[in-house]
């Protein structure tokens, strides 16, 4: 017996598809190709049969299993016609299991990769069913023997309920003749339709060149993950209007963009849909209601809104009727409400949330300890960004084709983003602003020139153009009224065309890389370096989840020494690199460490600072990864950096190099002396760390305590440094 | 016209050869290939003549135009007769002009380029005369006009004396028959003799694969750059044994292992030539005489050691008959002198000396101000060194084929030397470790089992060498104890005859990872730092000019702000990278900065520091260089050292991470408070520096005063350290 086997991934960081193409056969196996006549087709996810054309290429007379929770009677109503006609039409034997349910009974949860293995074995009958049953179970033994017998046992039973427990549907004939349900979706764009659709639909193989014409270039439109709305979730958050206080967290630490705070004028509110509500306490500015809103569609259900929330006013609910019918408020807020000037301050936390994000709804994982800072920085500059990307989880999620989860605000603007390679993007991202920065200058010593030539009221649009060359705050503005005098103007006059030619120049840029440890801490260090010690207005932001994400949890410089990494599995022995450190060896480098869960304030004041600061930055960003293993869950990764910092495990600081200029210390401890007692509670809350107990419980203690001394002599390192600039 | 030009270069970083392959026609030329039949061929340095078979493929009737000083009386005496046989036979045109007095007359010294393009167009007649001189003319006006006129005029009288003032040699015909003088050489080697003897004699292409049989895996043997002897020196250090008390700085100094102290016995003295003399107030031991020795046939006539010279007992001479014959001493010093136990402590500055280098007559430019310190670990780790180069000017003088510097002491013992590439020299050299670490590990967990069947003596030489595995002080004559006995008892007992197969892992290597700052902090940065965070017992060598050296002097994250570099041409605006403060932020780094030439004692210190330290070791060694262009010429380098300390540029440091863990403070800031009052001499001092003030006058002071502020911030950071661990 002979077996291939291809599998088809994506590159989602959670809810991606995997598509396994098997053959079995008495003769060696020579066909380096997916299979496109299948005898066998099981579907392990219901909601598959309506994103997915699922029995193309089925054979007459082929198989198809269905993991579902559906009833004979419900299958009528819940398989599309497209699936409905493929079973008739094919005369397929068609089978359903309830996976889930017998995942539960068995205590396996969602594992249901055991049971559907059986069905298969049972059904396709590639070898004789005793064979498959005795191979499945000696498999498990190796795989789950060290776990003990109960995991074994329950393994053992979901064989036997996959060969059992499956059910053959007898359908009617009329199936054959079922018509396509009329389905009115909400308005896309052309590229989505004609390219992204396809690529979801698991069909992009079948696109042709001529469907790319207009994009040789291979520049993608951004602003179309929302069109994917890959929902609805199973849990919610449901807004108590009453309770809620206004403060926005909840939308600031949501990972997907999907719950946000919308301004409403009365007259608005009188258009919404029946239960829009306002929050009597909400900190709106006079003139707006306040109410939260919740993209069901594309929420991942983590629950870090709901617990972030101080005053209970959010409360995760099971997504039945009523809740779901609370979509409409969403796409209300979307489509029929205004943009609003900020009644608040947008360098604080809760004025910060009345900025739209310009990246929302990626592939990160639900509670992904990333995506709230990713977000924020478009919140705080993205309609003047440019963002060159590591690779890594942040360009998985950042830009897994076809769709773009950065997206642009009502006047078009909003972030460029683009990735090259792992080791390069501190490089890139310089090259971009060497680019920009080139072409700015060289406009700049035109502007007398151009004066010359120009109405007195460009000319003093001009100079305080010239005046604030380098100024991010306000350079939307003066490039739009230096723009609107050139359109008037420019006409027959050389100088004032070349700067209407070039007006999307007049914007300070707003330079960012972005990487994960990784990158930042090993594998691009030494462009990160190179880039830093340039001295030019660059930043970096460094979502540090200590270990390799994207490939599954290898060590970095990053990991501390206790931690559990791949290739690192009695830990690693060797402590955190100090980044922080190096980099303001530098003297002229803005450096940042920050923990969104313990200090938005210290954050807030971290990335404004970095931005607005002529010089190189670079933001360290503590971030909790599923790699880590927190113990409370992904919701509560706010919860766990909090904890990482008042336990002494992460600290906070700002160094601004401008205040050293001012004769000031520049160097900021900002996170209070810790208790170090809670340190072991933090490691133990966490697999990477508690899983060293139990595989070598003598080396644990001993590492425990070399990250404890580790984290000691870090922060006396910062107290050294801080004390030095006093003295 | 047309014109094709080959350059054949060799990799020397001085007294290299460049051989011009140069065609011309009123055709265009498409001959990919060097001229193997020359109607013209000139050698521009008289010793060539001796050096090289010149005239190889010279067509009948050809011109030879030879640059020398000799008179053609002298001629008869001088050419080698293959030169002779090779004019008379293809009756060559043979014309001689003296550049060389040309040169000095007109105040352009050993600029006799000019010269010697003249003449080649006066006698070649590619293009008519006339036309040729004005073409030189308007050249040497494009190229020197920004020097002034005087620059300009010296050049013109170049033309016009190479056009002028050759002469035509009439030979006899008799030269015909000239027959090869019987030259009586040293004993070289079978490797040099049949390969590395034809490439130096420029035949190298006549070589042939089988040539190389035996050393298909790439390896050369050491040892073999002594046999080259390119010199003899003009001027060399005449040595007064009445004036010299042995201090053997001289030796520490020198660049090229060419002066060295020997201590002989009696007897030994006995059998010495006529001349050789003990200084009466050598420190030597009591039964020991003291006498230094000068290999005038590998001296660079640098001056160095005349220079170092406490008691003046050193002076640079003509290198005249009196001088010449001395090179006697060196022979009798190298052959009838029998190696001596150390008579000081190898660790002090003097008892280095005492100490064989096993590095020595490298390619490097006279005065280098590395190999010195590359000498000296040789020095003291040399027999069980292995080390990683990363690519520049140390991987050309410290491996240009087809001869090795490195070599063996008398037991056969030096280092292992290897050059992958430049940006992996760190990585490379950790791989060296890790392989080696590996397989001693693996022995000494068999200790045990060897025991068991050893003998009592063997089993204490075991149980001695296991308790020391790591120790590299008297590592070797460890492991020469534990071979011994194994010799006698291997047979038959397998796990004794593994140990005795790996007997060259008895001792414990001393690993060393060697590159400049082009590496050490820009291009091998990456590796660098993540070698070092690794925590294990590897030592890295930092030899920083502060500039790109091997490829002329390009700007490096090393290069202070001031400093004119290639690419930088108005000075470097960002301050020098601290690298060794990055290195200490690790807190498990030895880290030291160094400068030979301002403390010898210091730099003794963090050599064996670094080396003994059982984990990662780098140490920064300052390294003047020709790119800096110190006006009191390089064999003032260790005056130089000395002044970069004292004025502020430099700082001398050690970072002992051992004394922390000891309760003490690990940072020791070795160089006292400068005197920045004499930072401007020191900028003054160099071209590198100086000349930005000819350049960009306005540009150059505030940028001195910027690199006076990096130093004294510099200075102030480590300061903060210091006073940080203390309290």
């Amino acid at each position: 017996m002979y077996a291939q086997a291809y599998f088809a991934y994506d590159s989602k960081k959670s809810g991606g598809v995997t598509i396994s193409h098997l053959r079995f056969g008495t003769q060696p196996i020579d066909m380096p190709y997916l299979i496109d006549a299948a005898d066998y087709i099981a579907c392990h996810r219901q909601s598959y049969v309506k994103r997915f054309d699922l029995l193309r290429g089925i054979k007459d007379g082929g198989t198809f299993m269905l993991n579902c929770t559906w009833s004979d009677d419900e299958l009528e109503h819940e398989l599309p016609a497209r699936i409905k006609r493929a079973i008739a039409k094919h005369h397929v034997k068609f089978y359903t299991l309830n996976g889930d349910a017998i995942g539960q009974k068995l205590g396996l949860g969602t594992r249901i990769n055991m049971v559907m293995q059986a069905a298969f074995f049972a059904l396709a009958k590639v070898i004789p069913l005793e064979d498959a049953v005795k191979y499945l179970k000696d498999s498990i033994v190796k795989s789950y023997g060290k776990k003990g017998q109960k995991v074994v046992d329950m393994n053992w039973a979901a064989v036997d309920a996959g060969v059992g427990e499956f059910h053959e549907v007898s359908y009617p004939a009329s199936w054959a003749d079922a018509v396509d349900e009329k389905t009115e979706g909400r308005p896309t764009t052309e590229y989505f339709e004609k390219v992204a659709a396809p690529v979801l639909g698991q069909i992009g193989d079948d696109l042709k060149v001529s469907d790319f014409t207009g994009r040789e270039d291979g520049t993608m439109p951004s602003g179309t993950a929302k069109f994917e709305k890959a929902g609805p979730a199973l849990y919610v958050p449901s807004w108590d209007h009453e309770k809620c206080i206004g403060c926005t967290q909840c939308s600031f630490v949501c990972p997907h963009a999907t719950i946000r705070p919308v301004l409403t004028t009365e007259e608005e509110r009188a258009k919404a849909p029946a239960g829009f509500q306002i929050a009597p306490k909400g900190k709106s500015g006079k003139e707006y209601g306040f109410t939260i809103v919740v993209d069901q569609l594309d929420c991942l259900e983590c629950g870090s809104c709901a617990n972030v929330c101080p005053t209970k006013a959010l409360t995760m609910v099971p997504n039945d009727d009523d809740e779901r019918g609370k979509m409409d408020l969403w796409y209300f807020a979307q489509d029929e409400v205004s943009p609003k000037a900020n009644p608040q301050n947008k360098k604080t936390v809760i004025g910060s949330q009345f900025e739209q994000p310009l990246f929302e709804f990626s592939g990160a994982c639900a509670g992904c300890g990333e995506t709230p800072y990713v977000k924020l920085t478009t919140q705080l500059f993205g309609d003047r960004m440019m963002i060159a990307n590591a690779t890594g989880c942040s360009s998985i999620y950042g830009g897994s084709a076809p769709v773009a989860p950065y997206t642009t605000n009502e006047k078009g603007h909003g972030p460029v983003w683009a990735n090259s390679l792992f080791e390069d993007a501190a490089e890139y991202g310089f090259g971009m602003f060497m680019g920009v920065d080139k072409i700015r200058k060289d406009l700049a010593l035109k502007v007398e020139a151009a004066k010359a030539v120009a109405s007195p009221e460009l000319q003093a649009a001009l100079s305080d153009w010239a005046a604030n060359l380098l100024e991010g705050e306000g350079t939307r503005e003066r490039a739009d009224k230096v723009t609107a005098l050139l359109e008037k103007e420019a006409a027959g006059k050389p100088v004032l065309e070349e700067f209407l030619a070039k007006k999307k120049y007049l914007v300070k840029r707003s330079h960012w890389i972005f990487g994960g440890d990784g990158w930042a801490y090993d594998i691009g260090f030494g462009g990160v370096d190179h880039v830093l010690a340039q001295d030019q207005d660059v930043n970096i932001l460094v979502l540090d989840t200590e270990v390799y994400s994207n490939t599954g949890g290898q060590s970095s410089k990053a990991t501390p020494t206790a931690a559990i990494a791949q290739f690192a599995a009695s830990g690693t022995t060797t402590k955190k690199k100090d980044l922080g450190m190096m980099a303001i060896s530098y003297g002229y480098v803005y450096v940042a460490q920050v923990a969104m869960g313990s200090d938005k304030n210290q954050l807030m004041k971290a990335m404004t600072e970095a931005e607005a600061y002529h010089g190189p930055s670079v933001v360290i960003a503590y971030c909790p990864c599923i790699n880590h293993g927190i113990r409370k869950g992904m919701g509560k990764s706010q919860e766990e950096e909090k904890l990482a910092v008042a336990c002494g495990y992460w600290d906070l600081f700002r160094y601004n190099p401008e205040l050293k200029e001012q004769g000031k210390n520049p160097f900021s401890l900002d996170s209070k002396e810790p208790d170090y007692s809670k340190f072991q509670e933090f490691l133990e809350g966490e697999v990477r760390y508690a899983s060293l107990a139990k595989g070598f419980p003598e080396l644990a203690q001993s590492l425990y305590e070399k990250t404890v001394t580790d984290a000691k002599a870090r922060r006396e390192s910062y107290v050294r440094l801080q004390k030095g600039f006093e003295a």
